[in-house]
């Protein structure tokens, strides 16, 4: 090991908590908005050393601060990682990039298939500079294929996927869900796909490259309305509001209360007998109109109104106990604001409150993956560009303070 | 190593395919329906030996088969799996399961908490059973906090998260997206905690058990919907429909094509003179009207309309190439026929058909992380219930055929 790595290796064991399963892993993360950096939060929580290398510019999604709040996913997904900027067009920035991952575990990028070839950093290139390194690589549609070069966000990729398709009312239009959940579809398999290869690399040695396509991550969540429309190849209607994909099962729609809307599902008969017990109308389970389920289909507008009327005499919070705690599956439809306010994330330790540095007052969020017996590292917020040049372009690469300054002047960090 | 174990060893290792970065592991697998099976079907694609459990009665998604499609999601997430039947309320049962959690690298499920601790398989009996043995759990609400023993699925953790309040259009009632979105998040963020957990242990020796909630799993989605909730206490507008959420980007919307619909957004300056030139209206780069950006979005409607004029010149396939190759992203509004049909994920492999031995016709999925230079492995399709119970207890648990039978006669398998 070069006197490089070795320092780099001090100063990954001494910056991570000892008994967080990832300590000690650096990773070098190229990535903007929400996979990539997603996949990095993970590992960073996870007890890894995240080295953010943005361009000299900032990442887009700090850009994006037209209102306040605009600056919340920037901080949500950008903790506990170490700061750098590098133009990695520049021939000092790609050198210094070079640098970096002769001492990095895993390289992560979310860039558009060929654009690391075209910075010089091809993967043949990266393994002579690093036999050892992982590379993972997260985009729209992949590196081969017919759409391997268009462009995708998660609204294209919605549309592409089938998503949309499959969103909204049989009499309206195709809808977008609302959140990104492509991206973070993609982040989350990138993420896997990272570690696997730590495993394999840790065990048998093999040094592995991970891809992963946004279209393909997304893909599984249609399961149910892939299976209706294998089932259905004239007549399918993809869309069902809110209710059963299939059409099939009932009750299962969102139903009133007196202060906004519950979702109640019945899986089963026992769930069935449940509701009508926690709604007091226990003629429903025994009525010949609504039984066995099949009936209940049937009749499924006129039930979802004899349900309605129930509902409403309670708020959702009394249905969310009631129905619950009776057995049938019942949840409050929540504001994001509520989701914000949530008891439960709170007492969990997943929502918590902090005073940020740039951004003032936030609400942000620690991992959603708990290991027993082993605490999450503490919250460091996300810092401002840079935040860590003296100290790994210092201390680290041992650039003088002269040199550095230079970097900044010519436009190379 | 017990005798047992040995075998099982050898078992596991001659089922696995030998590059594969999960070769050698075996998995017990007691998940129904969507997050676990997902989880564990990535873990058999990645080469571990996954041996799926279900009660006598069959998995609860084996049974969903109304219509003949509906055989998919069972078919799609159970490929390439060892499967045993145990009924683990049996004291047989609950014994034989003890047996091969011995042999076992993870334990996976997914029953609401408390439920392992009633069957006998608490933290404490388990680290007994096996001191080596990961222990996976997802559930809809986790281990602790206020909600804990409510029962959850995928539509009812959608409203409790905000999903709904962000999905829909701003005049209409809240909305679920149409794919089951939170199972697959935490059957991902599962995955994800098994394989860190496994890096671990191979590391340092460290045995850690895992935890992941539905609700936490699909937060981080929420990412840019959360940015808005939280920059507008007052007044903010959860749904957009096919718009941005902070409405302050345009055009970004489903647009009307020959065919159907197209989505298009446009990120940058770039993306909107690109847009422009490849619907042969240059004028709009340059038209005071539409610049810069606020100027857009102060007329939002009526540049939609004039975008709609242009685009419904041409069919959805048309305009995905024109524009993406303009440099303007979009993507069609594709049916899911489509999306089985796809050139694109077939050539890439993600999507092949099979003939299966049960259920005839179907097309279905390889893993969405790709590894270099890995080949997934061979297809295996779902199999029968009890299809490896000769070869488990029979070979390896040394069980007569006549005790077999007794066990299966006592309903205990």
């Amino acid at each position: 090991m070069n006197k490089i790595a070795s320092d780099a290796q001090a100063a990954a064991s001494k910056h991570a908590a000892s008994n967080l399963p990832l300590a000690g892993i650096r990773v070098i993360d190229l990535t903007r908005i929400y996979s990539g950096p997603y996949c990095t939060f993970l590992m960073a929580m996870a007890g890894a050393e995240v080295i953010k290398i943005e361009p000299p510019e900032g990442e887009t999604l700090r850009k994006r601060n037209g209102r306040s709040g605009a600056s919340l996913p920037f901080a949500m997904l950008n903790a506990n990682k170490r700061l750098l900027t590098l133009n990695l067009k520049s021939k000092k920035g790609a050198e210094i990039l070079a640098q970096l991952l002769k001492t990095a575990d895993v390289l992560v990028e979310n860039f558009r298939p060929g654009v690391m070839d075209r910075l010089g950093f091809s993967m043949a290139k990266l393994k002579e500079i690093n036999p050892r390194l992982i590379v993972a690589q997260t985009s729209g549609y992949g590196n081969n294929g017919p759409y391997r070069d268009y462009p995708a966000m998660d609204l294209t990729v919605q549309a592409v996927s089938g998503i949309m398709d499959s969103t909204g009312y049989p009499d309206g239009p195709p809808v977008k869900a609302g959140p990104a959940l492509v991206d973070f579809a993609a982040g989350t398999h990138l993420y896997s796909s990272i570690v696997t290869a730590l495993f394999a690399r840790e065990r048998t040695g093999q040094v592995l490259t991970t891809e992963v396509a946004m279209i393909e991550a997304i893909y599984p969540t249609l399961a149910s309305n892939l299976a209706l429309a294998v089932a259905t190849p004239d007549d399918y209607i993809a869309r069902t509001g809110n209710r059963h994909g299939g059409m099939s099962l009932t009750p299962y729609n969102v139903y009133k209360a007196a202060d906004g809307f519950v979702a109640i599902i019945c899986n089963n008969e026992r769930h069935w007998v449940a509701l009508g017990k926690a709604l007091k109308r226990e003629d429903w389970a025994t009525d010949p109109k609504y039984n066995p389920l099949v009936e209940r289909v049937n009749r499924m507008d006129q039930l979802d109104d004899e349900i309605n009327a129930e509902t409403v005499k309670y708020t959702r919070m009394e249905l969310f106990e009631l129905l619950n705690k009776t057995g049938a599956a019942c949840a409050p439809v929540r504001t994001l604001h509520e989701v914000l306010a949530d008891p439960h994330l709170r007492e969990r330790g997943m929502l918590h409150d902090i005073d940020h540095p740039e951004y003032g007052k936030l609400v942000v969020m620690n991992s959603p993956i708990h290991y027993g017996g082993v605490k999450q590292p503490e919250y460091r917020p996300s810092g401002e560009m840079g935040a860590d040049i003296d100290a790994i372009f210092g201390d680290e690469l041992k650039l003088t303070k002269a040199e550095i300054e230079d970097l900044r002047k010519a436009g190379d960090i």
